[in-house]
């Protein structure tokens, strides 16, 4: 594989508070997974937000989760299917409204967090997504964890379906993440990282914390954005990257 | 005047809180006003309002308003106008996500109670609504207050825009309503409502509460939905206006 | 028992939006549960119910719940226990702010929906909340259903611990409540509710839906204050207790 | 005058979000106004501020605000006297509640933002708030800006009133502050705002931005602790002062 596309969560900032250095995330990523006012945000947030993305011609994918921002969409907020469907159609509609204003694009969806986790494993709650962003409009492609319930959800459902794998967290040889926590989960120096993704990138195997590597589909990498040295890591990754031939631009 | 629309502000519900008679109103009004999550609702009430408008062939508005449900958009909470700008699309977006979903389509525009009365009296803040309307997919109207800066700067924005009266509020000579607490300005008698406007359908002109009668264009009339006595008036003036030869039909 | 006390959930207000009847309920119960802006109210609703309980002579106790008004406190948040203390001292401490405002008192805590529901069955969360009640000045009782964890805690933490029943849920033989959904699990007839409850306060034995009647402990009984029927059903219990020589009062 | 206190607002995170550096500014000042879920903050977010000061041995105060999170509590929202009243009561009986659990204690009120500023200029607003101060329990004082209408209504009302100046604002011939954006408005520069107070401390004299120096009241002086260099500024204002024989204490 000769390109691939970084992606990263940002505009997670809420009314007088900040979170993470978006301006230098946008220098490094090629898509951006933008909170849409559920789990973090706001109206005036996600205008600043979509206005730089469409400076730093940074691509734009609806980020939804769990309407608790005190949770950060972090925990499991206990939801019918079709409650999950409608609050993920409402915050994409939030975003695509704010984006009108902005002149900006969206293109696809990613979900957050908890919702992201609970939707990987879970059938129903991933088809309950899948349906809400085939009724948007925009043809909306949606950005899933390679090898969850949620990828076989979108697929299902016949959205355009992008897989992402992890920059920094670890697998294990049946395709799930290592738990966080155990050997191997996270992986914190930027050059263990970036050799993985290459030889991934290279093979189409990924290694495993503990068996053999293992194949993997995938079209784009998730970095994280707001946690201490996510920036230093973006952006040694993206060089790496680069300078072993691989061009980094958006999925779509 | 042979025909006009019947409008009224609807689907104001909140999570397990409900607001007057929806079902009963929505067999009567022609347009209804649909909270959009700011002064109240909530994508399950919202899915809920525009099923039911669907259903019952009522036509749908957005209703946005400030982002205040505790004073349930009833307080001029201070933003500026690109604030105002970013927040209104944010809300339309929403309602308009969720009609996605519902298969619905919202077509018009009413600002809610503080935010309508602000943007009445102020060109900036009319303009910043203006502009987010006018911004949003669909080509959509915006519903104003005969008479106010909003129908102003609606029509200076190039908007299809719609002008209404209210059925139970007293007009002053200078087209403004007479204060609440003033003699004249609220009509419960609902006989002497519907017989104010069918002098106006029939002739144009508007009783005041102290003075002649003043011409006014209106191609709706707002009926209030959740105060006591509601339904009953609302129900009377419809049936009224229709055995006065009067149909009742959406503005568009 | 020739006395018992009849508590209901009260106070559960939001803004604009109003919850069952108030007045009329405190003309029945002896203690109120006001909702401390968790799970629904406000400062304005909480003073308003704390006035009037204080008018009609009525007990007053908090009524914490998750911190979740769209859920109306009816899903579980995932929390720590100690989030669950945190958060339950806070709403205890907001009621008895506006309660110093009042000139009213409050004396016991009750928690709410699903906190209440979880705590019944996990014990590390009963101690959590235990913990928070015994923290508070006022040395305030703690109002758990009978045959809980709640209760358990509350008595090892030393609380005055006062146990309750349902006025209109059917019980299993081991205690539990009949699960909503099984025969007999609710009782909506008010004359088959007196009778049941009659028959406890004359033999401290209560009937079970498929079983044997079962020792039970209690000092007041939950009456529901928000259903359809349930003034009608706490007015007529009252009634029927009191014409069999019950005598109705607060339990402290 | 050879001792003072140094005040800040503190415990302003939300949730996920920070704001500020509260464990350095904890090191510097000797009263803490605490965030009470009002403008910001929330039970996990008071908890940790409420050990932190007590760890440190820094005075705690309540800082109620308008409950605005996205705002700040920088807007003023229409609200009456006795909406006012409520509102800070149930703010700080939530502080107090988290304080009885953090074996904590609350001892003073500060106003925050647009509420404190509000109430500076409107007697009456300034008077709802004393009330609600003197009707908690713990004989809480009032910290009011020196010359406001607070500092009036605090007294009258028979409150412990503390009176503070601001470190980096500039004050007019007639004691009020100079308005943001006219020159001398704000001091940036550490030096000048340490010799500025320790002319004040030394003469009772203020100097003023465009006339002779005027006599003030304070028993305490606010410094920020969220702007940038705030850390820096409140150090070496602690450092100077304290190298000029001014003694650093908590004013009760």
């Amino acid at each position: 594989m000769t390109h691939i596309d970084l992606n990263s969560d940002l505009g997670e900032a809420y009314g007088p508070w900040s979170m993470g250095d978006d301006a230098a995330m946008l220098d490094i990523v090629n898509s951006a997974n933008i909170a849409c006012g559920g789990h973090a945000s706001d109206p005036e947030t996600m205008f600043r937000s979509l206005t730089l993305c469409k400076e730093k011609g940074v691509q734009i994918g609806a980020h939804p989760g769990y309407a608790d921002p005190l949770g950060f969409g972090r925990r499991v907020i206990p939801m019918t299917p079709p409650e999950i469907e409608r609050m993920v159609a409402a915050q994409i509609g939030t975003l695509q409204g704010i984006a009108a204003l902005a002149g900006a694009t969206v293109t696809y969806v990613k979900p957050h967090g908890a919702l992201n986790n609970f939707a990987a494993a879970n059938r129903e709650a991933a088809d309950a997504i899948a349906r809400a962003v085939k009724a948007m409009p925009g043809s909306l492609a949606l950005l899933a964890v390679s090898g969850t319930e949620l990828e076989t959800a979108a697929r299902a459902a016949g959205l355009t379906t992008v897989s992402e794998i992890f920059a920094d967290r670890g697998y294990q040889p049946n395709g799930q993440l290592a738990p966080r926590g155990t050997p191997g989960a996270m992986i914190h120096d930027p050059d263990q990282a970036a050799e993985r993704l290459l030889h991934f990138l290279a093979t189409g195997l990924m290694p495993t914390v503990n068996g053999d590597p293992i194949p993997l589909e995938a079209a784009s990498i998730c970095v994280h954005g707001d946690s201490p040295g996510a920036v230093a890591m973006a952006r040694h990754l993206s060089a790496r990257l680069q300078a072993e031939g691989v061009t980094l631009k958006a999925f779509t």
